[in-house]
């Protein structure tokens, strides 16, 4: 019997994709490319990372996570979704600036204190830049963790000398897609939260992939959102959730660097790319959907939620000769959440946006490690399918080099 | 002699706004339509407020605000840019989520708390279930400020009966023009928060405004943001600073209700609107700007920085070896995040996409008041130039009476 999966409905007409994207999504994999694929069954990859933060979490504290871009915004997303707060801290560190760092070890004890220092190039200057401050305010008491390429780059060769712990990257996993490596698990692990669920989510929608192909969750979700994707140059991605905005704003990367490119595979001239737009719901009914009600129609939407509260009727209370109140009297505030994503979502529609709707039945690492997998699947067939590469990006080196120019950074 | 300003300079050609629509922004004015424009001189209001806030700073610890959309936006921008957390604690619950509501309450003594309930109508449906919920979970020993209208809704009406402490909203101002009312300002004076310097800077603007109209710095924003408003569909509001990313949401809602329009004045159609997007560098060069270099050209971007870190030459250090980090040893985080800011200006203008350079020379609560009126004033006028009302926002009761509806209240 196959696991029971997130539910996702497009809520407009869309095509599926082709079979010739999935026949080279399969080519892609067979040649090693889609390294993301497998971190769900690198039970040794797992075993290593979990031990590493096992053995750290008896004797400290707080981890301090130096990373940026994909080295930390699926951390974030898991430790949003995940992190009950009740064990030991992991503190995400992605501003090189002195005074967001010296807020964030103010209250450190550097003995208490680990830093992981998370970059797969081993050169990222923020990252870097990040980590040394670090290291000067914690002091060199606090052990580090390097998270790097598994041969290449400074940092794997800095780390071997000083003697510090590492974990691999597989070299076939690009950062954005790094979430199930040691990249997002380690951290992950350390706070105490169900890494194994992670991986046995994503791994469900792999296998869900594999058996039905392009009537998959995965390729279902590419076929919706690669259908509305030229004609509707905005995606808003919406949880009615503040656990899972922080997962908006992964997805966010991930599509925009994934499928923002200039040129496609022939290397002719595209400028393709959808700008996606994470929002919160209910918060951003107060702020963007007046501008998604009556502004350009150039918006679709995935409107994403999770729990089923049941609808309660009104109690008496403190309130109830409140007309403004009365019908919230006893109610659970999650039954309001609810109603306000169906009424937003049928409001949208109404007004001719294309409104997808994802919903998890409640927010576990399994349904988490689910929305990853399937996130990340969907995106490199809407890659394939737009024949752009998804797993490059080669835009953000004009502003790396000026601003290495600027440091005077040699040699790059 | 004036007081200095904050620094505002569009990188390409553009047009000011017309003599025609400062005429019509003067006339608003002299129909009483911008109260935002007078907060910084409503002396009353403002001592109304801070002694308030004085009085409950003496036996309480903690302020819960319930509020949502512009009663929380603008507030959280203060909290992020001026907050050094050293004083009295506040917390913005935007959520109507009960788990989310539990987590933000669980170290809260209620006899040590204190609940602030802010909606200018009396009957938003989040707010209002935030604060029973609120309620419910702290008790009724927790003393409650309404912050609403002056005179009518149901909240004003329920807080005289209770006896609750009240503040009003200037009925002439809106939501999101409220930050400088007790909105943002009772909150911020309990935070300790320098709330006169916000209204220093703020009335600073209105200055300028009223000494160079065309010429201001508030026109000058305006006639750059107009300029390429119509050409492309997406603004990117991009602080270099952690402390500034909830300015870079308030102004989205600002920037999207207020010129999001299905018709205009003259009541054609007319859908309007750009759609802003709130990004932090230096996170977002590894996560969007891939998309903005390859991607369509449809944005224009205004890079926000702060501060002027003094570049130094860098150090011997622990890492002198390392050709990856020797360029950093020895410097100042900031550096680097200020030089990535200039570069990734420079990449963005190379690619073609107009760039807006906006620079605090640090900050503080004077530019942030700065800051919030020059927007508030810049967003009148281009709504004033495109020929819409950028006062209201009819196109979110739709979705509000479908809630209401699925919730069961009457009498909508």
């Amino acid at each position: 019997m196959s696991a029971q999966l997130f539910d996702f409905k497009p809520g407009f007409n869309w095509n599926s994709v082709q079979p010739e994207t999935l026949e080279q999504f399969n080519l892609w994999r067979k040649q090693g490319r889609l390294g993301f694929l497998d971190l769900p069954y690198n039970l040794t990859l797992h075993r290593d990372t979990a031990e590493l933060a096992e053995m750290y979490r008896r004797k400290h504290g707080t981890l301090f996570v130096a990373g940026i871009g994909g080295s930390s915004l699926g951390l974030r997303a898991i430790l949003s979704a995940l992190n009950d707060q009740s064990g030991r801290k992991v503190i995400v560190a992605d501003s090189p600036d002195s005074r967001v760092i010296s807020r964030a070890v103010a209250n450190a004890s550097p003995r208490n204190s680990l830093i992981s220092v998370v970059t797969k190039s081993g050169g990222t200057a923020e990252t870097l830049s990040i980590f040394m401050e670090l290291r000067r305010k914690l002091g060199k008491d606090a052990p580090v963790v390097a998270i790097t390429d598994p041969v290449n780059g400074q940092l794997r060769e800095l780390a071997e000398k000083k003697g510090w712990s590492t974990l691999p990257v597989p070299a076939n996993v690009g950062g954005r897609f790094s979430v199930l490596s040691p990249v997002g698990l380690f951290p992950a692990a350390f706070a105490g939260i169900d890494t194994a669920g992670l991986l046995r989510g994503a791994a469900e929608i792999v296998e869900d992939f594999e058996t039905n192909s392009g009537k998959s969750l995965a390729a279902v979700i590419a076929g919706a959102f690669l259908s509305r994707f030229k004609s509707h140059p905005v995606h808003v991605f919406m949880p009615y959730s503040d656990y899972l905005y922080d997962t908006a704003l992964w997805f966010a990367q991930l599509w925009a660097e994934s499928l923002g490119k200039a040129v496609d595979l022939n290397g002719n001239t595209v400028a393709t790319g959808q700008t996606p737009l994470a929002c919160r719901g209910p918060a951003d009914q107060h702020s963007l959907v007046q501008l998604f009600m009556e502004g350009p129609a150039d918006k679709t939407v995935t409107i994403v939620t999770e729990g089923n509260p049941e609808n309660t009727e009104p109690q008496p209370g403190e309130f109830s000769d409140q007309p403004a109140m009365n019908y919230l009297e006893g109610r659970n505030p999650d039954i309001l959440r609810m109603a306000e994503a169906e009424a937003t979502s049928t409001a949208l529609s109404e007004r001719g946006l294309p409104v997808n709707r994802l919903h998890l039945p409640c927010i576990n690492a399994g349904y988490l490690g689910q929305v990853f997998m399937a996130l990340e699947i969907a995106t490199v067939l809407t890659g394939l399918a737009l024949g752009v590469d998804p797993l490059n990006q080669p835009g953000v080196e004009r502003g790396k080099l000026l601003a290495y120019k600027a440091m005077g950074r040699e040699g790059y």
